[in-house]
């Protein structure tokens, strides 16, 4: 792929200046429109050393009013990024609706040299690139435009330029250690990057090969391959195409379900308080010394808690917590998106909270909501939650695959049970706050609810991350439960028993 | 002080659970009337190793609301935080109003660790804490509430309780390698931090001394100082107490000017074309090499363009970054505050924009906002601008000692030369998106702005960022001068001619 490119390539200065002279002044007015209608762009420049990517991308970035674009420049991990997948690097850094993202070099270049070798075993090289592939193609579902350079350059070209910065004595800015033997690495990585290129090279974010041996040639491909895709973007926008062939395939998928796991929980259990008491207490010392072995193994932790409203899921949390090193875990609520959340894909935010290796983040209701209250209220689109499964289910894979243990609760209780805590918490002075008329109003949606619930327990229940159904109409039996389950996953996860 | 503190205080269990019973309740209402009443509070722990720490906050947060709080554990500071004044960390952290901020260990601790040492240098010592107290004062009198704790142990406690955690296998967390030869820290640590907690403990931010042999004992004090402070401070809001002498001091400062300087600024300056063009070659020439020693030497720039609408702020800025590294500068364009940032005290969002060691933030409008636009236009009361200088004073005095270079300019054309300007953009096509409606309504308040800047160009000028005024009615004069005041800035402060 790459040697076949012709790199003889060249614009002289004259007519660059003519070229993009018009091209800055279209970069600008398509900056504008696509800001107005809210299309979110990422652009990724990926490319060989010293192929002037620099240069580029500031001549790139000229036209484009700062306002509206973010440029990130992408070098080695911070302890902390060193502790998290890799693509939460990236997934943190996704542009808000009709702003601009620009990376200067990405997860692509990161894969390569945190994951991948010369001679990698192709199942490594695949999972590893389907992790970036889920990205993309969950934000161009999203309505994310992704524009990706590869600036090419000839080995010849590229000895060439390391000559000239040494001559002129600039610092090399961002170089990892293993890449500065320069030497042999323009051919040691030239089948890896094949590679690349060929499996990444989809659909909705395809690569553009840019002849880099001249810096203007570059600048005016890099500059209208832009000005193409964003201009193709928005016709497709205007034209309001159909639905592809994917989208309704998993619109197809999601018909209606006709079994109900919901049903099949057992509402009848429940403990006496002295067993209650007994039991909780044997948990949580498990639990306070599993919390430091998790720690020593390094293993992240996420404890997620879906449920009917007062079905106790703070109260379980609160239990677990409490036993916990606060520099371990930390609870995360999630209500309805702030403005900033809703201006980017709905996993950003969950993104933002994932835990760092050997630690536990609690979550008092998840993403889940987009397959629950936004689905019953109509918050987003169909299309939206029906994409949605298995969203979370990559999502979820990319987790486990880094050693994330992913533990999933349902806290079930029934329609009465609720009528009963809902007529306590108004009568109980120091509880009322936590009763809304937001409440009532689920309560008459109970049906919707169990359905979508339901479908939600179906569709993602996986081997990676089941879910727990606990039925909870005994606070006592429920909260035992929970813990149980966690202490008994750890355990088993941490191979400590 | 600390010497003299009684540690043989203690409660027992059964105490302990009926007066936290009552106080969990009560912590739980003080949360949310805070919140309901707009109150940001930071919670700060310092204290001794093996003080009990943790057990004590994860007591303490049991009874509050996730929802309404965030707990920051202080370690050691990554790569990128080493590249910041020590107080950027807890500027980029604050809460927004309503919620609070917990700090399990603080800008305290880190300044001991990173900062001083025995026997420092007076000086050194005093400077440090001064910066640490414009953090805190600045907050305060922006309405934060701010709570300190200390938790103090005996020498004997100590060691007994690290015998204790060897005996349990837990490891520890967030330890320092200097910090793990604990042998001889307490007596060594004693003297400064005696000093510390009287150097800072002041009006509006003062430390309360936490008996922590005891666990019980201190949690209660901890609950019970936490609730008297919530009480206290909303009780001042509801009296609407008088403005204090320490804010009518200021307000009295800030009475009229009898001079402009702005009216003196030479107006006639003017280069041709040829000259603007030889000029402008030569500096950024001499910008490109400098940058590079910039980051060889570590020192970051920060550059304040402020301006007349229309006075060539962005052209002046395009000019200078065409020849610049992307990897070493990021423009940040200022526009109106979003409401995350609304939320916070207003120096919060240019704290996080402040450049690493070796980088340069370009600001296109700044924080001089405060005393510019939001003073005109009554965007923020008149204590809040009035203030604001001493605030900015203070800002970039933190930075300077840090090492920062700050170079401001304020781009001056004269009212005509406006209406030019303005009217050209209206008759170009791409050039109308950058005239505004909000442009004609500043342009009426000519005179207004105009005292604001002058008192701002009087307040704010000091010995270490003194602003830069440009005649810019000439387009070529006003970029060439730009950039001739930053090269010569940077080629004497970088020693390099």
């Amino acid at each position: 792929m790459l040697e076949k490119v012709d790199l003889s390539k060249s614009i002289q200065k004259k007519e660059y200046d003519d070229l993009t002279g018009e091209l800055r002044v279209r970069m600008g007015e398509l900056q504008r429109r696509a800001w107005k209608l809210d299309i979110p762009i990422m652009v990724v420049f990926e490319g060989w050393h010293a192929s002037g990517m620099t240069g580029i991308i500031n001549r790139f970035l000229m036209p484009l009013n700062p306002m509206g674009f973010e440029l990130y420049t992408t070098g080695n991990p911070c302890p902390q990024e060193e502790q998290k997948p890799l693509i939460w690097r990236f997934w943190t850094k996704i542009p808000p609706k009709g702003k601009i993202a620009i990376f200067d070099r990405s997860w692509y270049r990161r894969a390569l040299l945190e994951h991948l070798h010369e001679g990698a075993a192709e199942e490594d090289v695949t999972k590893c690139f389907n992790g970036l592939a889920y990205f993309e193609r969950q934000l161009a579902d999203d309505g994310y435009l992704i524009v990706k350079f590869f600036l090419h350059i000839s080995k010849e070209k590229q000895e060439e330029r390391y000559e000239e910065i040494k001559k002129k004595g600039i610092p090399l800015l961002l170089v990892k250690e293993e890449e500065n033997d320069s030497a042999s690495k323009y051919e040691r990585y030239l089948p890896l990057v094949e590679r690349m290129l060929e499996k990444t090279d989809i659909q909705h974010a395809p690569w553009t090969i840019v002849e880099s041996d001249d810096l203007n040639f570059a600048t005016v491909k890099v500059m209208q391959t832009f000005i193409q895709s964003i201009e193709e973007k928005i016709r497709t926008i205007e034209d309001k195409r159909p639905v592809s062939e994917l989208q309704s395939a998993q619109m197809q998928a999601s018909r209606p379900l006709n079994s109900s796991v919901l049903k099949t929980t057992d509402m009848g259990v429940s403990l006496s308080r002295e067993e209650y008491k007994e039991k909780k207490k044997a948990y949580l010392k498990d639990l306070e010394s599993l919390q430091y072995e998790l720690f020593r193994q390094g293993r992240p932790v996420i404890l997620v808690f879906e449920g009917w409203d007062a079905s106790g899921k703070g109260g379980s949390i609160r239990r677990l917590a409490q036993i916990m090193n606060p520099r371990l875990y930390k609870v995360i609520p999630v209500s309805a998106p702030s403005d900033t959340e809703l201006a980017r894909h709905y996993l950003w935010r969950f993104y933002n909270e994932i835990p760092e290796a050997g630690h536990v983040s609690i979550f008092d209701r998840s993403w889940y909501g987009r397959v629950l209250v936004e689905r019953v209220e109509g918050l987003c689109s169909d299309q939206e939650w029906r994409r949605a499964y298995r969203e979370i289910n990559e999502f979820e894979e990319v987790l486990t695959n880094y050693g994330t243990l992913i533990i999933k609760f349902w806290l079930h209780i029934d329609k009465e049970e609720q009528l009963h805590r809902f007529r306590e918490r108004e009568t109980t002075a120091h509880k009322q706050w936590k009763i809304t008329p937001d409440d009532w109003k689920n309560r008459d949606k109970w049906d919707m609810y169990e359905e979508a619930v339901d479908e939600m327990l179906q569709r993602t229940s996986t081997t990676y991350a089941p879910w727990t159904i606990v039925g909870s109409n005994d606070k006592f039996y429920s909260r035992v439960r929970v813990l149980q389950v966690v202490v008994e996953t750890l355990e088993r996860e941490l191979k400590v028993k």
